[in-house]
């Protein structure tokens, strides 16, 4: 039987009935044969408390003790489980991450694991033991208690799935899976049976939080095929694998959109080599976080340099460069705080030309105007006025049908197109 | 300077309110030149809510899955109370008890410390440093976390200062040091200067619940001397060292009570070697731990056997004795749950006749009828009726002048007993 790592999120381990539903999920999981590793987060809301106490001594406390701090909430929780497991009538281990061990780097706060001794888990499963591992932490080459940072459990099952070589690794959530776009928004959103690991790499950095970023890119680097699935509702939820070159892959996966965005203008820079560190060099030093970059072609040896970044550092990026402009060159800066991200994700793209246009056609219909444009392989994105937001991600679902599943996965493309 | 461990209870540490306070204390102590280690408990309310939330899972839980659950507790406050300290500008760093690396056999929730290796600590004090070591726990030689039990914390304390050769072990707690009797009791109660462990154990396992008994036998092996004291309010606490012979010894230091004792009686028992085995076998089966014992001459081959006990098991541990009352050969089980026991302590006790006859003296003059009598080298022990506690307690305080300082420490003691 293979064996399969099970990841439980702090909601699915928010309280002690939740845990006992986890564990009969585990338990049905066993009894149906499987070998199994789990690997939970906090209960939910207990990071929250332990940063508050943290916070609440020290405006900028020690990265190292804050480590030990959080630490603790996957350690309650490792021991809940494999107590509710027990309890059961099956043979349950807690590991902390420490105990695995899982050696990071010294990072505090957002290490990167290094290297994951088996031995420990090895054993465990040998001796018909399930072992229950605290996610998110690790421990560095001086024996420190070291954290992933957030989401970072998502990351230690794909990691351990990788060293044990598990069948899958499973990611139980809230949600039943990856969707076409937030159902929220579009109640015709469907789940997705499957998507290949740089569609969800998208559309995890574009804003569908699903997964952590890190644990997707891991699970791609190391191929773990990767199932995001529902504590709650029974399910197949999501697979996420590398393309299969038998099945077709739609043009478009998923619309992915971000509300919490700004654009920032530099108008009339001049067009010489270096200006756009000159611009960028003092915001990424402030710890601002840049998005979208668009650049024209210049004009008389002047060009306009767009930006996109978080909402919430706009303020702070404004004033930097109002305080750069004469050095920068720049006849004016002008920001817009009321603008959101819509993209189109899907790998069928890259052998499709034509998604842009109906992309465009489709949001002019609308009468959304299009402030700026960027594309990647697998992607287009497209910077609106905040108040298209939901016109815009309607319309667009619509248009590349993404409400109705696929007829047949094995349909060519230009049949499927057509249904 | 000197090395002091210094120990902070869980109500030193019960919210960040608190740990901030305990920062001061540390930095000030710091700051007039001690070198320190410290050692913290959970948050009080901590460990019960933890405990709480395993039975929650499991009547009974997997005692490794609770060691690991309970060890959180410690972990965050060793966390904040770091931070606490880094934030007043002296460098601290958190120890768990894996990580210090404190060695216990593998007796989950009562183990014992085998072993402390010092070599981080000492490293962390000769970087100037201070170590805030996790109390109550430690790792097995497989590398599973351990606690050793409620009050383990104490035990911490003075093992570590053991193996660090401290001056001083302070173990800072809510009371202001050991008093002659409970100041709720007889107002009048005394702060003792100095004690001697003997005196002190015979105190702690009498009902003053100030220290925990291990940590002072601990002491007492290692001759650590142990401080109790305040959190919160300045004062030198009480010094428990080996009697000092340049100091006399007061005759009775203390007077212990315990509320919570049942008394057992079973009459006209054969007198017949292992009769007392007979009797106390099932009872200590059953995980029911005796106190006292008292056994009298016996007449005519009979003989009436008491012991007493805690009240919680005395229902418990006289449906067993009925059950075995035919095989024990005993003519009636005589149960009595209002009963008190008052304790006379003092290492020079030891060198006085008197003391016996002063407190059966003081006790009749009171009305109150003795119902048991137990003694050793340094303790007296009555069992009363319940009724009788405050009168007698409050009488014999009188009665031995515990309410008065000593004159002067190094008067002969025939001068102590006219003061």
């Amino acid at each position: 039987m293979a064996l399969i790592v099970q990841k439980y999120g702090g909601t699915s381990v928010a309280d002690c009935a939740r845990i006992e539903h986890v564990a009969d999920k585990v338990c049905a999981a066993r009894r149906a044969g499987h070998d199994l590793v789990i690997v939970v987060s906090a209960m939910s809301g207990e990071t929250d408390r332990l940063l508050g106490l943290g916070k609440n001594l020290a405006p900028r406390p020690s990265l190292r003790e804050m480590d030990v701090l959080l630490a603790t909430g996957e350690q309650v929780t490792i021991a809940l489980t494999a107590i509710a497991i027990e309890q059961r009538g099956i043979k349950a281990r807690s590991f902390t991450g420490a105990q695995v061990k899982i050696l990071t780097d010294g990072a505090h706060g957002k290490a990167r694991i290094e290297a994951i001794d088996e031995e420990q888990l090895r054993a465990a499963l040998a001796a018909n033991c399930i072992p229950v591992v605290a996610g998110f932490q690790g421990v560095d080459d001086v024996g420190d208690i070291t954290t992933l940072g957030r989401g970072g459990s998502d990351t230690t099952a794909v990691a351990l799935a990788a060293a044990l070589k598990a069948g899958e690794c499973q990611i139980y959530t809230d949600v039943e899976g990856v969707y076409t776009t937030d159902p929220r928004m579009v109640p015709e959103a469907r789940r997705l049976e499957r998507i290949t690991f740089e569609e969800m790499l998208e559309l995890a950095s574009l804003g569908s939080k699903v997964l952590q970023i890190r644990a997707v890119e891991f699970a791609g680097k190391y191929n773990v095929p990767l199932r995001v699935l529902s504590t709650f509702k029974e399910g197949a939820g999501t697979l996420i694998t590398y393309e299969d070159t038998a099945v077709e892959a739609p043009i478009v996966s998923g619309i992915a959109f971000n509300r919490d965005e700004a654009e920032i203008t530099l108008l009339g820079v001049p067009d010489e080599p270096g200006t756009a560190a000159h611009i960028l060099g003092p915001v990424s030093e402030a710890n601002i976080v840049v998005d979208m970059i668009v650049q024209n072609v210049a004009r008389g040896g002047r060009l306009d340099f767009t930006f996109t970044l978080h909402r919430n550092d706009c303020a702070q990026a404004m004033e930097i460069l109002e305080a750069h402009r004469a050095r920068i060159g720049a006849g004016s800066v002008v920001g817009n705080e009321r603008v959101v991200k819509i993209s189109l994700v899907g790998v069928g793209m890259r052998s499709h030309s034509g998604v842009a246009t109906r992309m465009f056609q489709t949001l002019a219909r609308e009468g959304i105007g299009i402030r700026l444009v960027a594309t990647s392989e697998i992607k287009i994105s497209v910077v609106v006025d905040e108040k298209h937001l939901e016109a815009g991600v309607r319309a667009l679902h619509e248009a590349f049908k993404l409400h109705a599943a696929p007829q047949q996965d094995c349909l060519p493309q230009t049949a499927r197109k057509q249904a």
